[in-house]
Order: C-alpha cells, then structure tokens, then sequence
C-alpha cells in the first residue's frame, strides 16, 4: 500500500498508525498495559511468599515471570511509535499502584483470587479496546493477553480445594471478589477522567468507528458479566 | 550405540545416564540448581522494589524472571530420570535458605553486588561440575547458566556509578562481596557433607574420572580467582 499517497489512518493495512492522536491513544494503551504486567509480577512474586507449598510457589512465579515476560514486546512497539516506555507508562502509576494498595490479600486464598480476578477483568477490558485497534497493535495486545500456562486453571482448583477444605472461606472470598471489582472500576473511572486519548480509543475520532453511549454501556454489562462468571468458575457467589 | 550390550555408563554418548549412583547424583544437583534458581527469583523481585527507578526495577525483575525461566527444564530432566523434581530440590532447601537469610541486602547496591557476585560464583562452580557430566546433562546445566539478557553488563555499570557518586560505597561493598563469598563457602560446605552424591560427581567413581585432593584444590583456587576478578570488575577489592 505505500503507493498510496493518503495521509490518513488505515486501520486495517496492519502498519504502524499515522494519525498523532491515534498513535499517542495506542502508546498510552501499551503504557497502561505495561505498567500492569509489571505490577503484576510484583503482586504475583509476593503472593507466591504465602504459597503453602513449594510446588504452589512455583506455580505462582511462574505467572509472575510469565507476566514480566509480556513487557518487552509491548516496550518494543512503543519505542516503535516514537514514545518512551517508561514516560509511556508514568501517567497510570498512581491509579495502578492505588489499585494494589487497597488490594492487598491477606491469606494465599485472596492472592490467587485476586490474579484470577484482577488479571480476567483487565483482560477483559483490553480485548473490548482491541476490536478498535489496527491489526498489527490489537495482535501484540491480544498475545499479551493469553494465558499461556494454564495458570487460570491452576488458581481455579486452587481456591475450589481451599473452600471445599472449610467452607466459610466462601463468603469472606466472595466478598473480597466485590470489593476487588469496585477497586477496579474506581481506578478505571480515575484513568478515564485523565486520560483523555484513551477514551477516545473507545467512544471513536473523526476517521474512526467507536461507541455510543449505550455501546458503552452494554460494554460494562458484558465486562459485569463475564466478572459473575469468573466468580461462579471459583465456586463463589458475585 | 543400542547394538552395545555393556551396561556401564558412558558419560560420551549423550543418553540419559544408567548408572543409578550417577543418575542419583545428576537428580540431585539439577535439584539443587533449580531451588537456586527459585531463590534467586524470590531475591531479584524482592531487591527490585529498592531500585531507584522504574527502569532499574524493570532490569531486575527481567533478571529474576529469566532465573525462573530455567526451572521449568531443570524440573522436566529431574521427571524424566524418574526423579521428583520438588524432592529432589527438598534437600537444598536448609543450605540455601540459609544463605539468603545470611546475606539479605540492606539496600538497592548490595543487592546488585550479590546478584553479581553471587550468581557469577555458583555458575562458575556448576561450571567446573559440568566436565564430569554426560553431554546431555552438560549441555542442560551450560544452558541454565547463560546470560542471555547482559544482565551481568547492567549490574556493572550501575555498582560502578554509585562507587563513583560516592566512593565511600567502595569499601562497604567490598566487605559486603567477601561476606557473600564467605556464607557461600560455608553453605557449599554443609551441603557437600551431608550429600556425598554431590561430591561424588566431582571425586569420580569406579567407571568416573575424578578429581584428587590436589586438583580440588586447583579447582578452589580457580574459583577464589574468578570472584577476585568478578570485584575488580564492579571496581571493588576482594
């Protein structure tokens, strides 16, 4: 397609985006995603502390590290862009950061809660911004999003044995799989009041398709139910 | 070589190892190599969070997922010599454990000086080991060993930074690196007494070449040598 002389973006030709805005919107999405997986990492590493066995341990390091091992590629295509990494991921610091310090499990049980959760939701999220990226950015976001490990399956069996073992871990995890949610959507609301660009991924510019009011709406109610699911999958109510 | 009826080991032909006292000592160092490397996972996350910025943080947690990266092979070649990789990493856990705890960094310097110093002994020495391995189990151990990241080029560069900012770092440190030298000796020690499998691999058996007192010696003195030069490196005297 280089013959063509149009200026405009081509959300569809797979190449890197033109448009400035589009392009600061899609290093903002990398830097917010980035900042996560590394968190993660951190959170995964220090819940793998309360494992109660070594193999557990293992199994939670082995998410954390598979988690770290998303960030090169996503660092990558940002420098691509012609941003900086770090500054990239700067401006969702303290709404992240906020997120984990009000969240931090007190029992192994709410650590792995909160990877099978906090990791779905977010997970989520990306995959419903990726259906308004250009081929090549929503490929990178849609890897960076895969459970490679069978890890979810991991947590899940994980958390059913711990309620089956004594069940009044089923309402106290239950509880704690609301409050994780509402963290979560008070943090998203702060970044969407701030970042303007990456709103705009959604709601759509000029040149590009995006949703109404009530397409965002319908977004939340799908990102509320697939959370219910994610609770059930645990054995717990949501 | 299946035509061969001789049941001896041939640490040449690069087959899994038949000699039940050989195999034994080869599951038990791929133990003691993998439960090394899950540590030095929990180390490097943890040390990351005194890093003094984003980016240094970033290089330290790849550094711990790369450690983490290697158990995955480690534990797979311990199965498949009808080992059970978490018994046969139970062993080292006291030594190992012990270390840590003996030398936990008080701050971001020390923790780059002992993933340095550290890492570059117990290679060195798993090194010296792998000449008497079969070349299937040598060319696993080797490869657990690479640097693949030039990670060892960063710690480098930032140990030689802060010397420079304030030279009085020079003389803490080089204290701090002989105290690392000094628990890893005693540590090595403990395990070698209680694991004459171990110190088998190294000293030979009826089929096995060996190395006589004077050439551990030599081999000792190699590896004092090579931390003498791993401190000079970071600018530092051993």
């Amino acid at each position: 397609m280089s013959e063509s002389p149009d200026p405009a973006p081509r959300p569809d030709d797979g190449a890197a985006p033109v448009d400035p805005v589009y392009r600061d919107a899609v290093v903002d999405l990398l830097g917010v995603i980035s900042y996560g997986e590394i968190t993660a990492f951190e959170r995964l590493a220090d819940d793998s502390k309360l494992a109660p066995t070594m193999q557990d341990k293992v199994a939670l390091a082995t998410m954390a590290a598979t988690e770290l091992g998303k960030v090169g590629r996503l660092h990558q295509r940002i420098s691509e862009l012609g941003g900086d990494p770090f500054a990239a991921m700067a401006p969702f610091r303290v709404a992240i950061d906020s997120f984990h310090q009000h969240t931090a499990p007190s029992d192994w049980l709410e650590g792995l809660v909160k990877a099978f959760v906090g990791d779905g939701l977010a997970n989520d999220f990306y995959r419903e911004i990726a259906a308004f990226l250009d081929p090549g950015t929503r490929d990178l976001v849609l890897a960076s999003l895969d459970d490679d490990g069978g890890h979810a399956a991991f947590v899940v069996e994980r958390v059913r044995e711990g309620i089956a073992t004594d069940p009044r871990h089923g309402g106290r995890l239950a509880l704690w799989g609301r409050r994780l949610m509402g963290e979560a959507l008070t943090q998203a609301q702060r970044v969407a009041a701030d970042r303007d660009s990456l709103t705009a991924l959604l709601t759509g510019g000029v040149d590009r398709p995006g949703l109404d009011l009530a397409a965002l709406g319908r977004m939340f109610t799908r990102l509320t139910e697939r959370h219910a699911e994610r609770m059930s999958e645990l054995g717990l109510d949501s």
